[in-house]
This record gives structure tokens, C-alpha cells and sequence, in this order.
């Protein structure tokens, strides 16, 4: 599909950042309020602009803008997946409640992750660092440690990259590279009406921790056993490289497949459109998703902090976005299989939280029997 | 070379970036003040310790952190090279001095030049752009729709991005590919004591349009199109990618190839020490390199602009940098042979500029028959 409807192979835009919860609470704490000029313009509007600029008919692509990563041809079965994805500070983070290392993994992990969604092995990555000129080595060399130790874990070469000078905030942009076959890879397209909706890794978690780091007076509430699980999940999420390409290179009792895959970066609520979006496109026939709250997967720290701080657990679990946990569809007549040879093979937690349906709409089903539609729009998910 | 000296796929790095002229004056124009925590350490040092957190030996790395693109193995005889480099207001750019269709070009121009200078044919590109909330749609637009016209001419697609949001300043990043056979690279480290040093393209118009930019009187001075042709030369460098290939692929009549070759993005005074000191290292034997002012080309528009508002031409001509020529080496034999067909192929200026030696300084032979020793280090050339 060469003309996809996103610009976004780090899976976040301008505008979709700006509704996430991270930011959302980066800027509250800065107490910093923006003009949203772009906002003028609206979100799809901005998307499709750039789109409409860059689109091209090239036979090397396979993917361009549009999903995770893009995909080019390699050689007759092989393909590359390229991303790109930066965190920026006062916006994505803050240096004194993230440790150098923790960043350094932070940004290799989320590029990561892209590649993880398409079900590709990565590679190779390069880093541009734009710090100010009075930055501290120290902590510079800290972030490189932690991309270099992440790296490791999952063979990845840094090749290089950019050093350059901003004139106060402290950027990294790192691009990341990764290949498979081109029958395993993933896309955001492939849900069908009936398909089941799962999700592999940890939901809700670093949401929490995020609160937990802004706000001191939240963080004292809970046991410091269960503050640093949150805060961890928030500061280093845990890339899901292997299970990615586990899940796409699945074949079910009847060869099934899994269809749409991608990384929660903006919660749920807002990423499952992307799967309902493009599946419809593709299949030109609409796609919804009815999401079963009583299936959500909530953890014991997760639990502990709601009961501890309050809130409402679809906020985390559904809305507060930085999970890195992979979504996607798969036929319900194979779910159990694949869930019970998933387990066996991961510690991730697995779990089928909704149905893919046929009426477009993104819509809760409360455990009291009430329906919430989802309707999202530029200001994506609005909880009713 | 597994173990690079210098951390720049980009072939920029913070403190070579500081000491560049296009920084400092943009610096000085903005009347800002950093404290350059860094130059603590000392650029070699810092290089030195990201270079050690970052070095690997991986058998698909054909060449890793050091020179202009990194290199990896696509098959046994095709490599792709990966570059990035980044473009931040304030620092490299002021909005109200280059249009946003000029900033995409030049955004993406850098990058090709580090394609070029390899010998590689671009690709694909992913963009990142980070940009005040507040930022202008309609300049973000013209900056992807230089970034396409330029692509467009040398057949690179652009294959996603990341837009997310900054504080303060807008920063575009850009990370490019392309592809070669592993026995047409070219790399820093292939000059020999004996060599000739040429350079491909226009030095030293980019450093006076950038004066002209900054200074209004400055630009008064001149006839209008001599400084359009100045500013045109800083804002919108023409990569020379078709002349990149061509040289790799250069063979004279006994077969003599081009040695080393880079990219002048830091002034050849300073990026010429990057081919001595990667040769040195290489043949384990040392490579300096002694420069003929008589020979440096010196243009029409900057002979006017030299004499209408003054200036030394050395720091124009080797210190300014941003010129984006194409800085290598050949055998002294094949000179005239090669130089000769370049001419018939190319409009592109191209000279023989010096001589490579076996003592190890950068030596720049004056027209008076004096000789200055520029011993660079840390500060980088200082003209004696």
C-alpha cells in the first residue's frame, strides 16, 4: 500500500504524541503550554500533507509511510525494515528522573520495538545526539552505554552516527534497521471482521510509573517493591523482539496465521485504529474492534497502584500509550493454540482482550454489560 | 577498520561541529554563550570514549564508526552504507534565513554527500523532524517538499520519518542508505605519501554566502548576483553524487583507482587531517599532506567578494567548510588522465590541490614560498 495514511515508521506523529499520556504529563509538570498551530490543520490533515509530498510509485518498496517500519526489497525473498523514532527532552523525558543508561536503552528499545511489531530480526541502528554544548560527557556517554548494553542483548550493531550541538535540548534520534523473509513480515492491514485481538507483553504498567516519577506524593503511597516495577516499565520498557518474530513467523493447527501486528506506543485505544484503519483500506470493507474490559490483563502492581493512588484503570490500561507491547489479530479459531505455544515458549504474558468486528467502530464492552463507543477522531480515544 | 578514530557516519561530530565556521558565526549572530563542558574532555577523548562503549567486531560490518557512511554486507559483493546527519536551528540554520524548500534540500544534501563521498548510490531516507507544537504547517510542508525534490533528482525515496514535538527548537534528522559493490567503496584511510590531493567542486562560496547571509552589509557590497550565487552555494549544496560514483569507478590507463576520499563538510583544512590520520593508522606509517595555494580554485564570485569585502582567501577557501566537494586522493601518475576525462564527463570544477607526504603535518605551501605548518589538534586548524 504505498499510500499509507500515517507518517510514522517510529509509530508516532506530531499530533498522536501531543494526545498521549506521556507528553500529556511531561508538559503539565513543565507547566509549559504550546500553541497547537498544527493543530489548525488537524491531525490527518497534517499526515495526509506530508504523505501526499512524499508518496512515490517505487518497485523497490514494499511498505513505505504507513505502518511500524518501511520495507524494502533485499533480494527475491528477503527484505529490509527500516524505523526512526526520537525522544526529545521536556517532552519525551527528563534527565533528572531518567537515568543516562535508562535512556540510552529507552531510545534503542522503542526503534526496537518497531521492528519487533513487523516480525523482523534487527540489525544494525545509527544514533544522532543533539546536545547542548555545556552537555555533560558523563551522561552522554551513559546514554551510549545503555544503547550499546541493549544492543547487546539482541545483536545489534551501532555503526554510528551524528554528533551535533542544540541550543538547550538534549535529542536523540536513532534509526534502526532489520530484515526477514518477505512472507513474515507484518502489517498494521491484515484484520478481518471475526479475527481475534490479542495482546503479547505488559499494558498499563508504565503509565503508572510514569505518574509515579512526576509525583513524588504518588509514588509514597505505594510499597517501593512495587514503585520501581512501574517505574522500570516506564524507563526501560523491554523491546519484544523475540516474540515478535515468533508471532510472525506463527502457523496454527490449520496453518493460520497472525494477521495485523504493531507496538503499543499510544495506547490501545488510539493504536488498535491504526489496525482498524488500514484493514479496512485494504480489505475495502470497514473494521472495527470490540475490546472486552473484563479481558484486560492487569497486573499485581498495576492493581496495587490503583487501589493505592485511584484512577481509572482503563486510563492505564487502555490510554496511557508506552507499553511496547505487541497488538494484533489472529483467526479466533486459532487463539487458543497460539496463546498455549506462546506460553510455553515466553514469560511475556499473553492475553485475547477483544474481537475484530464489521461496523467500524472501536467500542469497549464494560464488565456491567454497558457498551462504550470509542469514536477517537484527531483527539483519539475519549473514554465516554 | 573495526577500532574508527571519529564517531561520524555524518562526518560531523559536536566539537569538529564548534569549531566549523558555519557554527560559530551563526553562534556569534545569535550573541549566545555555551560552555563547552565537552572540550573538558577534549574532542579525540570524547570520540575516543564513544567509539570504545560503541566498538564491536561484527563480521557483517565492513566498516563501522569512522568515516562518512558505515558499511555492511548485503551479499558477497554488495555492501549498503548507512549515514545520518542532522540539521538543528540556531545551530546550523536561522528560519529566517533559508527557506523551507531550501532547508529539505539541504537537509537531505548532507547526507547524500556522505553517500557520494563513499562512491554509493542513495536509496532510501527516513526523515525526523522535531518541532515546537507551535510550529508552521505550512513551513514543515515546504521542508518535505525540498527534501522530495531532491530526492527525486537522484532517485532516493523517502520511506518514513518520525514528526514529534520539541520545546523550543525545530531539528530535522535524516538518516540515508545506498548501496555499492563492496570493491567500488572508498574510504578515508587509502592515501598515500605521493598521492595527489584533489578536490571536486566549488570551496570556499558556501563560507562567504553564509557571511553574506549573517551580515546585510556585508551582502550590500556585492552585485546582487554574485550574492545569490554565494547563498545559493551555503543554502542549497548540490551533492555530487553522479561524480562520487564516477571517481569510486575510475580507472586510469594502468589501472590506478582513487585512494582515499571524503566529503568537505568541516573545511578542508580540517577534514583533510581526517584522510592523513585514517591512512596513517592503515599503512602504519605516517601520512601528512602539504597544499599548494596557487593551486586552490578560487571562483569568480568569490574573487569579487574577496575584493569587495575583504578577508583572507585561505579561510575561505580551506576553513569555512560547508562546501560539500569532494576531498581524495589519486596515484600522481593518473592525475592529468583522470582529471582530463572528469572534465569531459562533469561540469563540476575539479583541481589538483596538493601532494600527500610522508611527514605526517598538513602543511600549506604559500604563494610567497612561505610554508605554514597547520598543526590542528583539538582546536583544529589555526591558520599560523
Amino acid at each position: 500500500m504505498p499510500n499509507g495514511r500515517s507518517f510514522e515508521t517510529g509509530n508516532r506523529t506530531m499530533i498522536l504524541f501531543a494526545a498521549s499520556g506521556f507528553s500529556r504529563s511531561v508538559k503539565k509538570h513543565l507547566r509549559t503550554r504550546n500553541a497547537m498551530n498544527l493543530s489548525d490543520l488537524g491531525e490527518f490533515g497534517f499526515i495526509d500533507r506530508i504523505s501526499g509530498i512524499l508518496n512515490t510509485a517505487d518497485v523497490r518498496v514494499v511498505k513505505g509511510i504507513g505502518d511500524d517500519c518501511a520495507v524494502v526489497r533485499l533480494s527475491d525473498d528477503r527484505v529490509q525494515v527500516i524505523t526512526t523514532d526520537a525522544l526529545v527532552e521536556n517532552v519525551h523525558f527528563l534527565t533528572d528522573r531518567i537515568g543516562a543508561e535508562q535512556l540510552g536503552h529507552k531510545c534503542l528499545a522503542v526503534n526496537l520495538s518497531d521492528i519487533a511489531s513487523m516480525g523482523a530480526e534487527p540489525t544494525f541502528a545509527v544514533v544522532t545526539v543533539a546536545s547542548p554544548a555545556n552537555g555533560d560527557v558523563d551522561y552522554l556517554a551513559g546514554v551510549f552505554r545503555g544503547i550499546r548494553a541493549l544492543a547487546d542483548r539482541f545483536g545489534v550493531t551501532i555503526v554510528g552516527g551524528d554528533m551535533t550541538s542544540s541550543q538547550s535540548d538534549l535529542m536523540i534520534s536513532l534509526t534502526a534497521l532489520g530484515e526477514a523473509r518477505v512472507d513474515e513480515i507484518r502489517y498494521r492491514s491484515d484484520a478481518h471482521p471475526g479475527d481475534a485481538l490479542l495482546v503479547a507483553g505488559v499494558i498499563g504498567e508504565s503509565g503508572a510509573g510514569l505518574a509515579t516519577l512526576l509525583d513524588d506524593e504518588c509514588a509514597g503511597r505505594l510499597r517501593r517493591e512495587t514503585c520501581d516495577t512501574l517505574r522500570s516499565r516506564h524507563l526501560t520498557p523491554e523491546p519484544l523482539v523475540r516474540e515478535g518474530c515468533w508471532l510472525a513467523r506463527y502457523a496454527g493447527p490449520a496453518g493460520e496465521k497472525v494477521g495485523a501486528m504493531l507496538d503499543v506506543s499510544d495506547g490501545i485505544a488510539s493504536d488498535v485504529r491504526h489496525i482498524c484503519r488500514e484493514s479496512s483500506t485494504r480489505c475495502n470493507t470497514p473494521v472495527g474492534v470490540r475490546i472486552n474490559e473484563a479481558e484486560l490483563p492487569q497486573t499485581a502492581a498495576l492493581a496495587e497502584y490503583l487501589e493505592c493512588v485511584g484512577g481509572d484503570s482503563i486510563r492505564y490500561l487502555l490510554q496511557s500509550g508506552e507499553d511496547y507491547a505487541l497488538l494484533f489479530s489472529a483467526p479466533a479459531s486459532t487463539t487458543d493454540d497460539l496463546m498455549e505455544r506462546f506460553h510455553a515458549e515466553f514469560a511475556t504474558p499473553i492475553a485475547r482482550i477483544g474481537t475484530f468486528t464489521d461496523d467500524e467502530r472501536v467500542v469497549l464492552y464494560r464488565r456491567d454489560g454497558s457498551e462504550s463507543s470509542l469514536s477517537g477522531g484527531h483527539d483519539h480515544f475519549r473514554h465516554a
